[in-house]
């Protein structure tokens, strides 16, 4: 299970500023702590300037690498940005992401194939998220058909069968359970991966719908998972659950966490 | 999702007290709790005295019975300690258990036939737990074969996939995940449950273990199971599950468990 370390997002209003004021030390912080957590990746998004993006991440870029040899996970939708950005990285960086619109998969495809990158997929082709999975299956066939055409093989391919709030969708968990276990079947050598946090936006004591939401998505075939590799009971979730579905041999990753203090909060 | 309250037990120490004090405000105390709790079944155990069991259990189902309605689940391998007692139940009560070994079937299921009471069924038929599914579920099979011959409809059957700590073998929870998935689909009118806590057997911080397997087993197609009802984070578990696996309608049963509190060990 890899986690994708969602902190250094240009989105959320401290890295927002970090960003303007060129706060190294902010940055390079929130790069060790989730490394030292056990992120894989660091996703690294500059946040909602276009015409800044391309500088923004440059500079983040050489900020993190300056301290942390952790592959990066570059979050832009921008083909000319990632053009830029992507020769600075030291290691072959992820993208995040494509979807099934021509545009992105245009824009974006090309630089993946070119440098090698793997690339979030995101089930959807339109501004709008496909209700059902059959639906998110069919725009995700068109995507591995894009991919393949590419010369992009499937297992750099990480598809995000995409979860929409629960506050509106009674369904909403099952169907991106239901997809999982649809591309981890059709697609045996694909990634799967899936922003968290967006099933319980609206309801409260989110993290927990979130840590149960990861648990489920592991069992029906999640492999990596963008999440707050700092947050203590979100790790516990998912080493836990690496337990429960018998991918911890000797118990010795769910020791070592308990030792390390992770299941401190609630003991039993 | 039923919930099988485990704590009127006379294994646990201080419910062996209160049953040889003959101490009625204490276990009137843990039928209350546990009703009020959301219990739907109280499991009732008198413990491990052969010759004291039959009165003990008359004593604990008359003392409950004074102050609470919910139906008992007489936790006992004695047909004629629970031939005796079952008269005097005002709600059928449910029996805990069978297996598929002929002495108990044959000791208990004439008694469950007779007063059409549920039954949970164990998939083991010797002292030892067979150790893959499909072993499992050949007992299962052959357990069926005897509750219909003796005229005890599928809905009347709990079957229990058992689970072994994850300490001594590393599949354990993956096993019992996937009986319980076979008994679902090839016992669709039946229902499972599960002694929740022995996954964790041996190993620390227990209670992560036992509810993220709690939600693993509801996916896989548990609805009802064996525990404390008194524990909040365990009930947290349960309804957060329910509601991701699309069952709770406008997330009414979670927001009335938020409004209660709880979900107030960790909040966010």
């Amino acid at each position: 299970m890899q986690i994708i370390g969602e902190k250094i997002n240009g989105t959320r209003k401290r890295v927002a500023q970090a960003i303007a004021e060129r706060d190294q030390a902010a940055i390079q912080s929130l790069a060790l702590k989730q490394s030292d957590a056990g992120a894989a990746w660091l996703d690294v998004n500059a946040g909602t300037h276009p015409n800044r993006e391309a500088d923004d991440l440059a500079w983040l870029i050489e900020t993190i690498q300056a301290v942390c040899e952790t592959p990066l996970c570059l979050d832009s939708a921008n083909p000319q940005a990632l053009r830029q950005v992507i020769p600075i990285t030291r290691k072959t960086p992820m993208i995040n992401s494509i979807s099934g619109e021509s545009e992105r998969l245009e824009g974006i495809l090309p630089l993946a194939a070119q440098f090698g990158c793997p690339v979030i997929a995101l089930a959807m082709d339109g501004k709008q998220i496909p209700p059902t999975a059959d639906e998110r299956m069919a725009v995700i066939e068109a995507i591995f058909e894009a991919t393949r055409a590419a010369g992009l093989p499937d297992e750099r391919v990480y598809v995000d069968p995409l979860a929409m709030t629960l506050s509106t969708r009674q369904d909403s968990a099952v169907i991106a359970l239901e997809t999982l276990r649809l591309v981890r079947q059709r697609y045996p050598q694909a990634h799967t991966t899936i922003g968290l946090s967006n099933i319980s936006y609206g309801l409260p004591a989110r993290g927990y719908i979130n840590r149960y939401f990861l648990a489920l998505a592991m069992a029906a075939g999640l492999d990596s998972a963008i999440i707050d590799p700092l947050d203590r009971e979100m790790r516990a979730a998912l080493i836990t659950t690496e337990l429960l579905l018998g991918r911890d041999r000797h118990c010795l990753g769910y020791m070592r966490a308990f030792r390390a203090g992770l299941f401190g909060g609630e003991g039993n």
